[in-house]
């Protein structure tokens, strides 16, 4: 099986709050952004593996900042790590102010997402390779497989 | 300011699962159980503080099995632990098929909601008392109390 | 065919009022209210019959009190009369203020759901039994027997 | 006061349904076809009111026959009898296949929707004029009328 | 193949305009309104042609006047001609303040749907007839008939 | 005032499209993707001017392919040209099926929207600079330019 960059699971959805999402007291509804953000995990994880996809595990979704309707917020998803058939993927929520051009991190979040057969079943994905030269990459990484093996400890 | 009881922010929400909040492969959108577990904390909290509150933390949402389209399902959610504003709250789905009365437990996770005035700036809340002879509220309240604590020693 | 208690079909429902679900003048949409009450009546049916259900009638449906925005509502629906292959299902809806623990029922119906095949004819459902020592279990029954053989006269 | 004729509070609300409106059997959730009609209720009673309406009951719902994704479903509403701060609005929803011309009627309801002023306190409505030559509006106002009366009654 | 009048592809979709249809602004989401005409064109082609249809084109789509919350938009649409296998529909929303009775035209434009056959490929439609003595029925269907070869001479 | 490039305003929104979005045949409902075009236009304008803008009208709005259920689609959106209170945006829809890498653009639209003020009144906007040395952002202006004269010259 071929091995795939970080680049290349690379994704970015992106929406403007609406009214509608809001909750009673006037800010997002912080399950429509946890929404927003499981959507991009499965991209993310979808373009490593080409294969369906589904959510296993949310860990450390941090709110920084309140969002506020009108503000478009922009999410990005990576996959950082890969074991044989889960991946990990780091995903950050920005919110921008469209009149000021003000922009800021609104949460940040790591999910595992797991690769499945058409039966349903677990199947492998690609390795994961992250460039060596590029501290960011290597420090997510490396995070990221201590994550991995440490849930997988307390598993078994 | 008072004490209150594990009880008395006991908050269950219910719904069944309805074909527009299927993704792409037909099962339930992890978003959407999000998106209720949020909600789930967001009662549980409230009942607690009696105040404005929003999430701040999500930790360890774990997706036992999968949800259909046409399950009831559950969520329950308890304040377990509370600090000066903050409290944890633990979250769990129920699916139910009605066809067959089969009941399991499909999701789990904690959230860290904090109690908000009316400026936005943080509200003390009412401490939280356990059962002493209870051992299931015993054992959440000593975890809870032990994220709580990891959290602010990373954070300080 | 086996028999089922009223206790076996006992089914809850429960959301917080969102600002999407709100009419123009800011009070819920009456008819996502209804709709809520709709899915309870159904669950409940579906219980007690274990076949797919559709909604036959609705009497009686009264608003007791307006629902606002931010509200949990509590929607509450148990089988109290089974004819051959329909079911009259009491449908009740709680408002709750989590700021002030404030509780209130806000509208109560009936609802006669049917029981249908895989082919979409009427399919017969499990006779009801009620607790005769239950005064409140008894009237419900009654009631609803009446209407039902009141319904059943003037079709004929 | 002014008088109003049975035409002048004559409105049409319509919709193609769409596979996110559906139920999880693929019929039309008949909680969406309620919202439908109540909103559609709600236009008739402002029409004739020219206030804030509200629901406040419903009775003899009607399903005479499912509502199929794709339909075109047609929502008539007209106010049959005015009390003196409560309209009885009569509903009708037909629903037409498209593709092939055929149109039935699906549901019927009567509705009453109270008139309200801008402090939320009962405001009256103009009287109803019904067209006494009109034998189908004239059966409509009597009924209304009836189930007026019946409904005070049992209220005292 | 059959003619058909301009007649008889009249079509009306309406509904209130709920809150959450606005734009962080408070004005409906010019979106929403844009896909309840795509609906209309939808139903009206559909009534012309009695073959699955999509959207093809939107020309000429003009906002006329703002659109508020509470507002009842009635849209109408109609074939206004026929190519081979596809339709021009011409389709207008008026917007009413129900406690004033005040209607306006909101939007207009013109829609080109294309009928497919059950393997998505285009599929003919029966001729459009249009009442010669109508002088409005005339214009749009010459004007139509414009469009129609200017759009073709650009494509070839 | 100030002058911006047509790089300042360009933005990006980006969703996978969900069951609920699709229409009776299975397809992406056209005005779903209409919506999300309205919204990136919105929020280039917004860009722009840094005052709130309504959309005034559409033109060429083409669909070059279908889009389904589970694919990607990425908007993209840029002003092209600047009157005094209007502004030209170009916007596409490029769809990609995340299973394969396949993308396409799938439509293309040209939005005028408005820039008001508090009180609703147009509003001037910074001047549009292109790069002269950009044959492709030189095309886009003169292209937004002459259709903004054309459209002056029908109004007057």
């Amino acid at each position: 099986m071929n091995t795939k960059t970080m680049h290349q699971s690379y994704s970015v959805l992106a929406q403007v709050v609406l009214p509608m999402q809001a909750n009673p007291a006037g800010n997002i509804h912080g399950g429509e952004i946890m929404k927003l953000m499981d959507s991009a995990a499965g991209v993310a994880a979808q373009k490593h593996s080409h294969t369906n996809v589904v959510t296993a595990r949310v860990e450390e979704l941090n709110f920084k900042k309140p969002v506020l309707v009108g503000e478009l917020v922009t999410c990005r998803a990576q996959v950082i790590y890969a074991g044989r058939s889960s991946m990990e993927v780091f995903v950050t929520v920005e919110s921008e102010n469209t009149m000021t051009d003000k922009k800021q991190i609104a949460l940040t979040a790591f999910f595992t997402m797991v690769s499945l057969n058409e039966s349903g079943k677990p199947e492998p994905v690609p390795a994961l390779e992250y460039d060596k030269n590029n501290a960011y990459e290597a420090k997510l990484y490396k995070e990221g497989e201590k994550r991995y093996k440490l849930h997988n400890e307390r598993k078994s």
